[in-house]
């Protein structure tokens, strides 16, 4: 079979939320051997869920590697080159959808004895930590902006860099940071596939005894990282990073 | 003397084991200076395990350093060579107990002061979170298909590469990802190796007060390896990871 | 537009800001999704926003990616120049201040909520843990001296290495490390910037129900770190590091 | 002034002891910013100490950085050339002994406030978690043999590598992996030098209300990693790792 950029997208987002919300439902679900283990386990699991889905995206023919619609959108503005966003989206968002759907699969068990309703929609997606519409957007957007200068930083001059060596480690490290810093009051979603997708997951799967799927919060980590990757990618091409 | 594949993977395994279950041994034990540190510890400890397992067993003459079945018979199954298959599964299932011999020998003051019968099982082998066959298979089987799949796509188009240079680290944070992400329903054996022999130890070592050494669990985490061992290999082959 | 050597410090010095202090904001302010996550999130927080400062500062033009007087004055001490010290600091001191209001504004709805006024504080700029002024001098001196030293390590002999490459990850564990170990009696500011501006910008900002901004203190991470600095310079000088 | 390899393994120890005795300080006593944060904080805290010992030991002119009279030893044994052993081990007591004394001044005003003997002790030199001579021998000699195998494998054929680039920090790795999971039963000297000198320095310091120095236990950190430094370096020798 052949490998190509669109298969690289999707079994690479699938691998990248496979292992983000896996982490966080190892941490927030009952029973497991994570339980209750905290931000530190949360934010190191998210970071190399990046680093390897990377990697994994690599291997099956991506050569960008972005996984995230914001990271697309906010290259595609700074070269001024539209062509791949449809499909790359595409793909992030079906890869997302059925990395979400990996974790409720390998968590089974644990669904049920978990009576929380808000912890098992946040294995899945994001709720904020103070709901505040303003607030919540300017924070996606902004933690998501350094997303992006962090990558350009990164990759300087050469965005391709990201995706080979040490890069997806060092893409990692941003996204450790990022959560570790700036994940306080929206759990830092900065990827609209990362929250949408699971979200849609989360409303179709049979979970026991589950709560809403907190549909009206669903647009902020849409838009938000969106913004921020719009202002990111200006920034970008404006100062040729 | 002379240094070679055999002797090096049987090596390596060793060191993989002694630190790997000796992390556990170190978290679930009585009187440990890192007793109850949490599964942070024990990830980490881990993820570096397998980084130095894979130098240790490189510097003894081991070419691919696997120290695990699954991944020696997923990439058997990738490259249609099963020449090494058994030599090297012998050396890596004989390292394994050695090394979970250490880890009784390491640890030998804290046996006796911890009552828990559980805890001392679990410095030695796995027991699932939550005991349910179907689940616990699949769980084993998702998590080492991601870590087959992460191996391909550190290694990319040449999987000697893994045990030069940054490789083994990258190798680690893989096994840090997998541990933090997808160690919650059955503490993540993701390799037949680390669960039976360490088994076997627990089983014919003279443990104060020692339990069951839970045989009937002792399939899952072999059997549940191997399906992941060779989805992830077929897909290396079909895909030409 | 152009970037240059003073946008890239003051960019950069922005993203060190906006991370670092995020960080402790995640960690010290009530009901973030980091709340009282603790000591290893606070380091390896200030850790990687010190790698991804330096990564952002980088692409913006800067070519030393000080982002730091006390790191801009030791080597102006070691390389007996002193022609940059002056527009560096000032890039420096507006960045952190911007950074800092990054934070104001990326935790908005959390000052409200958070009633104990040392942690908001805290969350701009430090206060010892113990106040002693000639030992917490003392301390920003030797932790600065230990950061200066180890800078000079990592580049040995090419103090431009640690903006590439490898190099700012590198530069990341250094903090990390210096944090961890020698953070406990101030909290390690071991850069004028990050105090002082920080603490301007709780001093200016309308923060609900805020304290004293510890201006009696202020001097001390001025100081400290400028000492540890010269000392470190000099030796970097003296044995041509 | 002229740098030297004498003048590297002093200074170089000295910084090891500063930050490994430090961030034990940070955890153990009262009122410091890391009270009480754990076992991941002390094993990551000297991982980074022995990177940036490492690192600084470099610039001073040190060819090894071995700061480590078992290092130092396995490596004469493996090579079968001992003229440095006598200077490098005088370089390495004495650096340790400065890096205590720095710890001392370090956290002046936290010795007072700290009612505990043990805990002032323990952020000079380790105390085994259970007594018992012939166990404590056997887990300091395991871990310190660990240790040399993992410097073997990381600098395989050539072990000045470990000296430059990425070495230093996969060092700091391996420390990180022995601590977390060999540091239970004793703490993980693996350093003659790290207990000697800071039991020396607890003993000669004027600290608040100290206990004893715990001379009864003093010769197992010694002799223990010696052992485990001859078997390891009869193994190098052995098998030409």
């Amino acid at each position: 079979m052949q490998t190509s950029p669109f298969l690289g997208e999707l079994i690479g987002t699938m691998v990248l939320l496979f292992l983000g919300d896996g982490v966080v439902a190892n941490v927030v679900l009952r029973q497991t051997k994570g339980e209750a283990s905290g931000w530190i386990v949360i934010t190191t699991g998210w970071a190399f869920a990046v680093t390897m889905g990377v990697f994994v995206a690599k291997a099956f023919g991506s050569i960008d590697a972005h996984l995230n619609p914001a990271v697309t959108i906010a290259f595609a503005v700074a070269k001024n080159e539209y062509g791949q966003v449809i499909p790359y989206i595409t793909a992030q968002l079906i890869g997302a959808l059925l990395g979400a759907g990996l974790v409720w699969l390998h968590y089974l068990p644990h669904w049920a004895v978990t009576e929380d309703k808000a912890s098992k929609l946040a294995a899945f997606c994001n709720t904020p930590a103070i709901r505040s519409t303003g607030s919540n957007l300017i924070s996606e957007a902004l933690a998501t902006m350094v997303l992006i200068l962090g990558l350009a930083g990164i990759s300087s001059k050469n965005l391709g860099e990201l995706a080979i060596g040490i890069g997806p480690y060092l893409v990692g490290v941003l996204v450790w940071s990022v959560g570790l810093s700036l994940g306080g009051p929206t759990g830092y979603a900065i990827n609209p596939a990362r929250d949408l997708s699971p979200r849609l997951a989360h409303a179709l799967l049979p979970i026991p005894n589950k709560g809403s799927s907190g549909w009206n919060y669903a647009w902020i980590p849409v838009l938000g990282p969106l913004i921020g990757a719009v202002i990111g990618g200006v920034l970008i091409r404006w100062f040729a990073l």
